[in-house]
């Protein structure tokens, strides 16, 4: 039986165990990460964040899925992350950077409850994608976040049918191992409101590379360069600076203590 | 933004966050319940089992449901909430009572993870019920624990279909709020094993009044006086003592702290 030290915080509802061990000791098997993340037998969560200080002085954020897998870089967790460093003043600048099992993210904690952090490089394929959910045919955008996504532009959100089943990508030749699914609606050149269906998880809160993914498409479209997108859990800004992509939103901490494994 | 002190804890994975009270200092409002027990946005529990001391030197169990509405009472809660008492030393004794809006229940505990508690009275009622669940008809035995159960005697509960999908009762006259639904697998004349679609929660994991319903049920067919309900959380132990219904179970803490509503 091990006690763990444990905040825990959610941005935009991609809630998170933030696990500080900065020498390293802490050892976390799947078993236990399953354990910790599990809402009804451990303490829930959609993943955990352990921080571990790096030999070059770089903290790295070893993030797990709640399934226990090793995951490699997740926007929502990155700015849980950044935020609860800088809170606990394990870093006491506002511009800073870390490691992530996807290489080296710079953040900025614009205050208390809004950190911006750099994602991941979006592609747009050249590439039209069939989606087919709940007997609708919709036509898709192809986009790597690097993950797969398809942007599907909607006219009215509400006619989206149950997203806790799957849309089904029909368009053969091309993420074959599933895809994560938009669906957009248009509200105004700078806003829009998606909902998500993650592969393997269903309908989610929110998706920080599909709101990459949507703010790109919608740049091709428009020329504009900050985006608002309002995912179920709250509301990301995306903004395009040069090759960069800077992703803008809300963290809340909602409890901190000790947990049993 | 407030501070309190919690523990999470579950019992055959029906989960509860413990808040003590004692001075009955603690406004708990409907929106502050569910935010504590959303599973996202906040720390995410079934319910709240606030901890105040009553005039009459009985402890109160002040039991919240998810939704921030009040509740009677819960057997799995009762554990989770007598084991922290003896575990915190605030009741010094095995064997004790305290005070829930159903009545005085009174506990064992037999060791740190295993408590048993006085149940509400069962009653079989003279009346067969008819269920359909996806195009399946079952007949089932009507109950009152004193919330209404329907339970249904199949030959393999692997054969049940998804239970998120609510079964129908379509027998007028009797349960028009809705029955809850226990289908139960015998697997000896001690032991059964059961699934449960709690009204308005869908499939869980366990469900106390359930495991009392079933066990009536088998008791009054086979005259046995303990049974074993397994539940898909893990395993509830029913005894029929003269007119005592006792049910004994698990308690597990999984952490304890500090939470910010």
């Amino acid at each position: 039986m091990r006690e763990i030290a444990f905040e825990k915080g959610h941005g935009t509802g991609n809630d998170f165990l933030v696990i500080p061990d900065i020498d390293g000791e802490i050892v976390l098997s799947e078993q236990d990460v399953k354990k910790m993340c599990d809402r009804h037998f451990g303490l829930g969560a959609d993943g955990i964040l352990r921080i571990v200080m790096q030999a070059d002085g770089l903290y790295l954020m070893d993030y797990r899925n709640s399934d226990g897998s090793l995951a490699l870089m997740c926007g929502n967790g990155a700015r849980v992350f950044a935020a609860y460093l800088y809170k606990e003043k394990l870093i006491e600048k506002e511009n800073f950077e870390f490691r992530t099992r996807a290489g080296v993210v710079s953040v900025k904690i614009n205050s208390a409850n809004s950190v911006t952090v750099s994602m991941p490089k979006v592609e747009i394929l050249n590439k039209d994608l069939l989606i087919e959910h709940h007997g609708f045919a919709y036509s898709g955008q192809a986009v790597t976040a690097p993950n797969p996504h398809a942007v599907v532009l909607v006219d009215d959100l509400n006619q989206v049918k149950d997203l806790s089943v799957a849309p089904t990508l029909t368009t053969a030749g091309i993420f074959d191992d599933g895809v994560n699914v938009e669906f957009v609606q248009k509200i105004s050149e700078k806003k829009v409101k998606i909902k998500v269906h993650e592969r393997g998880s269903g309908e989610t809160l929110s998706c920080g590379t599909g709101a990459c993914a949507v703010a790109a498409v919608m740049n091709e479209l428009t020329g504009e360069k900050q985006i608002e997108v309002e995912v179920a859990g709250g509301s990301l800004t995306i903004e395009f600076i040069g090759d960069e992509i800077l992703m803008t939103g809300p963290v809340e901490f909602v409890a901190h203590g000790v947990l049993t494994i």
